[in-house]
């Protein structure tokens, strides 16, 4: 069957998940990278103005896909009860979730119809580990947000999910955090963002572990 | 098998479930009432002095429970992508999200030894309905907290979060949301609680559906 060349716009592109993600798209599709402060296109996601000037410039689009979000490691003793903007939780709930949902609303608003939007969790919203209860937070709410957006897509947009383990170029960094863990590449999680983007599937949890 | 009484804060337990939940445990234990605008015990869990204070009036605990928390309810496109403050998520993420989370943070420091924290959600984290984004949200956020916070808990402190379904009781103002949902009665839920607090379990989900 012949396919479609769609126009994908990736955030976080220049991330380990991201590069692999843009270059298992860009063998048929047209990728444009947009990163916080790299790529063609820039893009803060705890910035509304910034998503919204960068899908602008993107241009017409039949899906975008987030590879970014960042969160607080920190040991649960050092949570303390604390509202938001002074809570270790903060700079989660505003970047990896609310970075992340504020851009699939942008995205809803924006796509061609049939567009797809996907977003990245993690292994941690099932599995923790210790010192990740702020990365189990933000990823168990993402995926219960995208499971309950996807009914309420408007013209046949979709939206999915992809929920990596540790990633085996990831491991000089965090094996200490992920004992035991069996890290998968990056390479074979993009499968799953292709899976999404190329798929018909929608208010899905796309795990690779 | 003779059992210690013991001592158990109820937040919300002015709600059709936390009235269920105290009904159920202060047939065996000595149970303090507490909630905004009633109980024997004042607290808003949107205000981290208040949760302070609560407890402290309290006094020792051998377990905390929430039965409360708010997220506001809305069609999806009525989100539009927005900073917190701003965002429609803002209510469910300072008050049911990280309401819970403060108080769990709260009883970490305050609980005997051995105590237990029960939290609430609900099946829109798994099961979406229209307009219910924002809970599923929140809902996925709390669990997967649980879930983490459990394996870093000091004391031999427990936590675990009760998801029922609709009650039997809300069916009158919530029916057209929950078409099709089997409702649970609040007495039946409230033995999830029972289970949490007197069981010896840590970082489960509880699900009444």
């Amino acid at each position: 069957m012949s396919e479609r060349r769609l126009r994908i716009l990736v955030v976080g592109a220049s991330g380990t998940l991201g590069k692999a993600v843009a270059a298992e798209l860009a063998q048929r599709h047209e990728v444009m990278a947009a990163g916080r402060n790299s790529g063609s296109i820039r893009i803060d996601l705890t910035d509304v103005q910034s998503i919204g000037h960068a899908l602008k410039q993107a241009g017409e689009l039949d899906a975008v896909i987030s590879a970014a979000g960042n969160v607080t490691f920190a040991p649960l003793a050092d949570f303390k009860p604390a509202p938001y903007g002074e809570s270790l939780h903060t700079l989660g709930i505003a970047d990896k979730l609310l970075g992340q949902v504020n851009l699939a609303l942008a995205a809803r608003d924006h796509l061609r119809g049939g567009g797809s939007i996907t977003l990245t969790t993690g292994i941690l919203s099932e599995q923790p580990i210790v010192a990740g209860s702020s990365a189990s937070l933000v990823n168990g709410a993402v995926e219960a947000f995208v499971r309950a957006a996807a009914v309420e897509m408007p013209r046949g947009l979709r939206i999915n999910v992809v929920s990596p383990t540790v990633l085996v170029e990831a491991m000089p960094a965090y094996a200490p955090f992920f004992r035991g863990y069996e890290p998968v590449t990056a390479a074979r999680a993009a499968l799953a963002y292709s899976r999404s983007v190329e798929g018909a599937q929608t208010g899905q949890i796309y795990k690779v572990f």
